[in-house]
Formats: C-alpha cells, structure tokens, sequence
C-alpha cells in the first residue's frame, strides 16, 4: 500500500521559513515556501531560506507550491525557489497580490505560474488533492491546508488564532473543520508558537480599543508602527483615525506597496478623504494626522529608525508626537527596538509600548485555542512546528494530557521524514534540510567559512601582512610589512609579530623561500602566535606574497 | 555661597556603568564606579566602562569612592579606575569582600584603600559627609548614600525594593530614610529600572515558593541558573535543595568564587554536608542534586552554555535533568538564551523560564515603591537614573502626578553637570563622559574606527590587493594581486576589481607612480568601486605596496 511521507524542510524546531513536502505515489506537493531572519552571530547575512536541495533532486515529481498565507516566514523564499524549478504555486487572492508584488522585485517566475483558489476551495494535485479552508490570523485570506491523502488527511493549521471578532469579520470554517476531523485527519501538523501562553488570546479585536484609547488622549500626532503586511492592524489605526477626525499617511516603501495593494482589492478601506500623500502632512494641524510607519523591530533603515536618528528627510519627530510600538519584539530584536525608543523620547515624544489595554496582539493561537483545534479535529497522530523545540515540547505534553499516547505525538526536525502507511507512522532517514544565509547586496548565499571569518574579522579585526620573494632564486625581496583594520591591540604587538616573521624568514633556506605556500604558513603562524601572546587578540592574518623574478 | 554640583558619569539614560561625582568646596566624592555590557553593535567589545576624564583631571581633589553595592555595573570599573588615581574606596563589608576578590584578579590597589563601613555609618570626608542606609536589593548589604552637603541631603536610592520579608532578614531603614526627609533632602537620585511596572513588587521570598514547587516535582537532577553575585538566590536555591533532601553543587568560576567569599564570611549558609563538589556528583542519585550554575544570560562560554552544546568536561546534560532560569534576561540576550534553551530541551531536559509561581523577582523597585521612596525622604529635586530615557521620562510623570512641579525635575544625561545653590537648580556646562569599550583580550580600548572597521569588516569583510612598484623609478614591479576573506560576492567581482585597478595604474605617469599614498588612494578607489558595482559588497579594502628599488 501506499506510504505518505511528510518532510519539513524549515519552520519544525524554529520560528520561520517555514516549507513541507507531503508525498504519496510519487507525487510531491509543498506547503509554504518561507523565509527566517538571520540572529546576530549571522554577520552580514540579511535573510536565511531552507536548503532546498531535497526540492530541486525531485523537481520533477512536483506538483504545486501551496500558501497557506502571505506573511514573509510563508512566502519570502519564493523568490530563491522558483528560479530554480517550475510549478504552480496556489494561494488565495491576497496572498497571490502580496506574492506577486514580491517576485516582481526580486525574481522571475519563469515556468512557474500562480494559480489563485478561494477559501474552501480544493486542488487535484496528481495524488493529492489539497483543499483550502478558511483560519483567522493577523492576515487576510490565510487558510490551512487539508491535503487528503490514501491514509487520511493531513492538516496544516497554517498560522491562526480562534477570533471570533476579526478585522474583516471572517471567521475560522469551525465546520468544514470538524468534518475534516470526521473524515478522519491522521495528522494534524499544527502551529505551537505561543504554547507557553496560558488560556485563550484576545481578539484582534480588542486592538481597536486600545488604539482608541491612545488617540484620544494624543495631543499632538500619532506614529503607530507594525509589520508592514499587517493589514488588519493598519484597518484598525486607519478606523481609529477617522472617527477621531485624523488624516492618514504612510512611510516606508514596503508598508505602502501593501497599503496600495490591499486597497486595491479591496481588503483595506479607507474612508473618503482620509488618506493624505506623507508629502501633503504639512498642510494639517498635528491633532489631524495619525501616520502608519514601519521600524517596529528596531531594523536600522526602517522609516521609524531613520526618525529617530533624525536622518528621515520627508518627516522629523517633534515634542507631543506620540508613538506606538503596535507589534511584539522577535526575540534578539529587544536592544534595537529600545534604543530606538529611547532616541525617540529623548526627541520629546511620548512613546507607547505598553499599556493596560493592549495596543497588539498576537495572531497565533494560546494554549486552549491549540487545544480546541486539537479537539475539533481529532487527529491521529500530531506534530507541532512553527515552534521551536521548547514550543514542541509543551505541545506535545499538552496534546499527552489531553490523552493522545507518546507515539502518536512526533518531534519533528528540518529533514525529517515522517513516513505512514495504513498501520503505523515512523520517523526515517532523514534528507537534506538546513539554512542558506543570504546576503541581499548582490543575492548571494554566504557560507560557513564565509560567516566564521566575518566573525574573526568582527571580534578582532585582520592583520595584513606583505612581502616580496624572487621563487627563482630563494631570495627576500622585500621584508614583512604589516597593515592593520579593526585591530585593538598595541602597535607594539604588531612590530613584534613582523620580527617574528622575519625570524621565520631567517630560518628558512633558500630552497624553502621558493615555496610559497610552506613561507605563507611559516609566516602566518608565526605572526599570529606572536599577537596571540602579546595581546591575546586573534585577529585573521592575511600574508601576502609577491612574486618577482 | 557654596554651590553644590551633581555629575553623572555613568547611569544617567541607561542602565549599566554607575558613576556620579558630588562635589562642593572644591572637595569631590563618587558615588559607585561600575560597567556596562556591550550590546550586539559593539563588535569585539566585552565590557564598556566610563569615560573617567573629569574624574583624571581633577583626583587632586577625589576625597572618597563610595559603593552603594556589589553589581558589577556599580563596582566593575574599580579595575580600569584605581590603577590611574589614589582614593579611599569605602563599602560595607560584603561589598569590600567582592571587590578584593575582583581587583586581584584584574589590578592592584595601587596607593588606594578599601575602607569597610558598617551600614549605618557616616564618612566624613573633606567638605561632604556620606551615610550609608540599609534598603533592600538583590544582594547583601546594599546601602542607600546621603551625601550631607551644605544644600541639603543629596540622597542616592542606589538600587533597592521594598521587601519586607528579605531573605537575610535585613530591611530597609525606613526610619532613617524618614528623618533624612525630615532634616531636607535637597536632591533624591533615584533608581527608575522597573518605573514601567505597575502596583509593588513580589517578595524575594516569593522565589522560595516557586523554586520549591519545581524541585519538588522534579524527578532528576535541578539545575538552577542565575547571576553569579545573586547570594540571595543562591541562598533560597540551598534551603529548598536541603529541606528536599538534596546535596548542592556549584559549577562556574565565578560562582564559585561568589560562594565561596559568601560562605566564609557568613553570607550564604549551607546546611552540613549539603554542599558537594562539582567532581562528586556521580555519588550521587539524580534526585539527591541540584547544582547552581551560571549562563543565565546565554553567555557562550559560560557553564550553562558550554553544557547545552555538550563542550562540558566536567557536566553532561541528561534527560530527566530539569533546568531553571531563575533570572531575567538582559534586552538583546534574548536571542542566545532561547538559542540554549532549545539545545536544552533537545537534549531531553526540561526548561522551567516561567512559571505560575515565580522563579525569579527583579530586585528594582516597582511604581509603587519608587513613589513611597519619593512620600517617605520629601526630596525637593528630584533626578531619576538607573534609568534609560524611556524610564526617565515615566518616573518624571510620576513625580509630577504626585505634585512635583516640573522644574524640581531633571533629566540627567552622563556629563550633565546639576548645579545647586540655596536658591535653586539648574543644569550647566556639560563634563567630558562617554563610553569606553574594553577588549578584555590585552585590557585595551576599542576606538570609534577600529569599531567601524570591525563592522565593516563582519558585514562585507575584506579584499586585500598587494602590488609592488619600484618608486625610484615610477615602475610596475608586481601587478595588484587580491586575496579575500569574510567576503561573499563572486570571484569574478573580484577578478574585476583588479582588472580596473590595472586600468588606473595604466593611467598613472611614471610620476604619479613614484607617489605611494596617491597610488593607494587610487586603486583603493578603484577596487572599492568595481566591487560595490558589480555586487553591492561593501568589504573593506586594504591596499598593500611594496616599495622594491
């Protein structure tokens, strides 16, 4: 009989680029294609995709990319996967609008096509047949995905929350759910992220309230800031803004090519005469303006961090502007993110980031929202992800009190091949599965010894280290020199390192002077001895050796 | 008359690096001498100490150190302080233990003194008097200094809470704090860290209750990790692990050094043949343990960390383990804590970093308790720190919705000079003060373009071109090689990168060539240029040129 495998290639043990391949028969689906951001020993990396390796070795087997939504950790490596094969992607209208902006800037689509389906909907697929329905999030259109398989459904949760007052009045399909769960789902694949969040989270909803709240009391102009594809968000400062009579404006590129895009299909209404181009904010009294900005997690070229460095041209932050901080901080983005607050009130803003009712909330579901998807679909087996190994861990002792046995709960890992067939689930080999840093200047992929110099090079700087040989005779033509960049220690330390390369110079007979590679050695390693002892710095050496004849 | 004159060093719009100068009649005191942690932007940097040059330039005048505590960013820069100035450094005597231990290891003494001083007692020191009043903090004998001036008692808080149930027992001296109200407190420099936190915080007996709870459900080994100086914690981690009927181990150098003074000078109590050393834990059964660690914070080669990579010789991690964080993360280490929790739970321990009962409790003053420090001393100044601006500015509100008129309010910024005299207060010239970055590797300075190298050098890392000309005679002896490290464009990038600096020495006279700096300038240019065309790389680029004639 046949067996089903489900392999995630990103976002199971980690909170991004998330992308799964389900199997059966030979055939292949993919579900998300997504991105991460680097963390702060990544030197110079800007976004991290999946090694896709497994996907190219078996192009030929696939049969359509499915998106569950259009958020970047479930999108963004579209644009490095689909140059490199060709299938067709199916999403909903939105996300295919928000992918479309994206691939327009970055990549071609080539072969591949996108192919929009409405929530609800299902897609014959080879094998498979995926089917589309609708979950509430922080995003229009995001549905999870029921790929119906010979041993059962299997069902992505996609990102979602139960909320049963969303921006745009759209509520999770409890039905077609619990149906899916009567037809019999062997494997839920589910959302964890804020599994550690005792009970149930609060509507987006509530959101509005807090927005009020702010606005009201604002004297003078109101920043709110958010992830640029929040659209929900922005609908509810936009809605706040109007009914307290302030015109709208928008900085940072990224959040008005999505604010152009929503509105243009309809997913973001602007009441008449609210909207006001950010050039045309002089013409109205501070009282009049609330201005939606990107920069919430602090990123260095954001709109809202150039204000603060007082280095953004079209608008400058002056005392009574209030701002609010309208998203949660990715872990390791906290320092940026406060330095950037504590610029700003030192500009006399009043800056909001916290507050009794809440100015953000989360778009993922808490710990009794896990569990009521758990309960409306009863699935066989379970496996957490977008989560990483603590978030699976709890999930896991979660789903265990709820009464599922240890072996029908997995822990999956990027590669790991959960294979089923009619009797049992297990876990394989696993393929090919890990991160590509890339470095956006130039699209490239940058590697570990790549990433392990820039390290050296940023804790200690390089020591440059030049000379000049005659390989045909064995001479020294010219002696040692040193440059130093990013270098902390003494000159001193230095100088002596060049005395020592010249001792090793000394030593060597003129047969070994014509060897290159055996001098760069002799010379690096003892320079960097030398600057190791004098200084305890290990700076990376560079010996150059020139060649005369 | 006299003036009175307050100068932040350190502290003022940040957290971390406490100095402040009182000085009056010429005769000068300061007030803790402390360090800052680097955050992710400080490349190569491990400790940031102030700016001592105002101190330097007048220590004819220093009349006394005065340490309100034992933290590092109140006593860390003693170190880079002493070796340059001779001055009595009087502290109570936990505080004198610790920083004896700290200054062998990193300094000498030189001329100055340690003084012990009972908390209590006052100092009279040239023009100024220092007292020190017992508040209660996260560590022993923290005392709160007022600096009797001829103005009025200028009162530093240092950091301290109200906990009435302290696990040493000793409470704050709200009686003293009372009548130094009563006999005028001029200036109150208060801590503000936790001004953001509504109502009054927990007890630091409350993490009793909440270690006890974990240790009791725990089937292995407990790990607790904190701050190495946090006694306190330490303290209740003991009792719980004793009334358990476990033995308790200790790994961490610096942790072990901090029990070790603790102990012997009757700061920690262990009960009889609790403790055990770290190499005997095999004779022990998994529930029979709990051992204190360090790596709270995610610090790479602290025990914790070493241990959640398997790089620790002496302790292995094992299913079963239960690991507790029991203090709170730094902002920006975030990242590197969660990265050690995961690898913790992966190898099948179970991370405890929340929890319904509280594993640990800041040891700063809530809302409420900042204001009963403000209702019981009646300063007529008020000046918050311990604070970043975005603290600064809430304590502020604070003050003022308690009836603190805003011009009794300052924001003190580090080299801010608050003068005072019998008539009012008012903010002067500012003083030399900034950060100085430490590489502790060779105890040396990193400057501001050796940290813009290294920043450079970690995004985009290097290209270095070596080339040799006979300037004699204005010839080319070895045409531009390059070599590249950190660095990810294409080779080809590279390869015409020295292609145009071929062209740009085939433009240059034999003249031009005999003219070293212009020749580097401008195949430096050339390179730098070609490479950013090509693929938008930034390396820095070291030009090397050998003379040869």
């Amino acid at each position: 009989m046949s067996q089903v495998k489900v392999i995630p290639l990103g976002g199971a043990g980690e909170i991004g680029k998330n992308c799964t391949v389900v199997e059966q028969d030979g055939d292949l689906v993919v579900i998300d294609v997504g991105l991460a951001f680097p963390h702060e020993e990544h030197y110079g990396v800007d976004i991290v995709v999946p090694d896709f390796t497994y996907l190219l070795e078996n192009k030929h087997r696939l049969k359509g990319i499915f998106l569950t939504h259009a958020h970047e950790d479930h999108v963004g490596a579209l644009s490095f996967l689909l140059p490199q094969l060709e299938a067709p992607v199916f999403c909903t209208p939105f996300t295919a609008a928000m992918v479309r902006m994206k691939l327009e800037e970055r990549a071609h689509l080539q072969g591949s096509t996108i192919e929009v389906v409405e929530p609800g909907a299902t897609v014959d697929r080879g094998a498979l047949k995926v089917e589309f329905v609708r979950v509430t999030h922080s995003i229009p259109e995001t549905c999870a995905l029921a790929v119906h398989t010979v041993h059962g459904i299997v069902l992505f949760t996609a990102d979602f929350k139960f909320d049963f007052t969303p921006v745009d009045g759209k509520l999770t399909n409890v039905g077609r759910l619990t149906e899916l769960g009567q037809e019999g789902v062997v494997l839920l694949v589910s959302d964890s992220t804020n599994v550690d969040r005792p009970g149930w989270g609060p509507s987006e909803r509530r959101v509005t309230e807090g927005l009020r709240k702010v606005v009201q009391n604002a004297q003078g102009r109101v920043l709110v800031t958010m992830f640029a594809s929040n659209i929900h968000r922005m609908q509810q400062a936009i809605d706040v803004a109007a009914e307290n009579g302030r015109r709208v404006a928008v900085t940072g590129r990224r959040m008005e090519q999505t604010i152009d895009i929503a509105r243009r299909l309809g997913y973001l209404r602007i009441p008449e005469g609210t909207y006001v181009r950010l050039d045309d904010v002089g013409k109205f009294a501070a009282n009049e303006l609330l201005i939606l900005t990107t920069g919430s997690q602090g990123e260095p070229m954001a709109a809202l961090s150039q204000m603060s460095r007082a280095e953004y041209g079209r608008l400058k932050i002056v005392e009574g502007d209030t701002i609010v901080y309208s998203a949660r901080p990715i872990p390791g983005n906290e320092g940026a993110i406060w330095r950037t607050v504590n610029r700003l009130v030192k500009m006399g803003a009043e800056v909001v980031y916290d507050s009794d009712s809440p100015i953000h909330v989360s778009g993922h579901a808490y710990q009794e929202e896990l569990k009521m998807m758990i309960n409306l679909v009863q699935p066989f087996y379970l496996a957490p992800v977008h989560g990483e190994p603590r978030h699976q861990f709890l999930y896991n002792r979660i789903a265990s009190a709820m009464g599922w046995p240890d072996h029908r709960l997995f822990t999956l890992s990027n590669g790991t091949v959960l294979h089923m067939d009619d009797e049992q689930a297990w876990i394989g080999e696993s393929v090919t599965a890990g991160e590509v840093l890339i470095d956006q200047h130039g699209n490239v992929a940058v590697n570990e010894t790549v990433l392990a110099e820039r390290t050296s090079l940023g804790a200690d700087g390089v020591v440059v280290v030049s000379m000049a040989l005659d390989t045909e005779l064995g001479d020294i033509v010219s002696r040692p020199e040193a440059q130093i960049r990013g270098f902390s220690g003494p000159v001193s330390a230095v100088e002596d390192a060049i005395d020592s390369a010249n001792d090793v110079l000394s030593r060597l007979t003129s047969t070994n002077l014509k060897d290159l590679d055996k001098v760069r050695a002799a010379v690096s390693e003892a320079v960097r001895k030398t600057i190791n002892r004098r200084c305890q710095q290990r700076p990376v050496v560079v010996v150059s050796i020139l060649e005369s004849d």
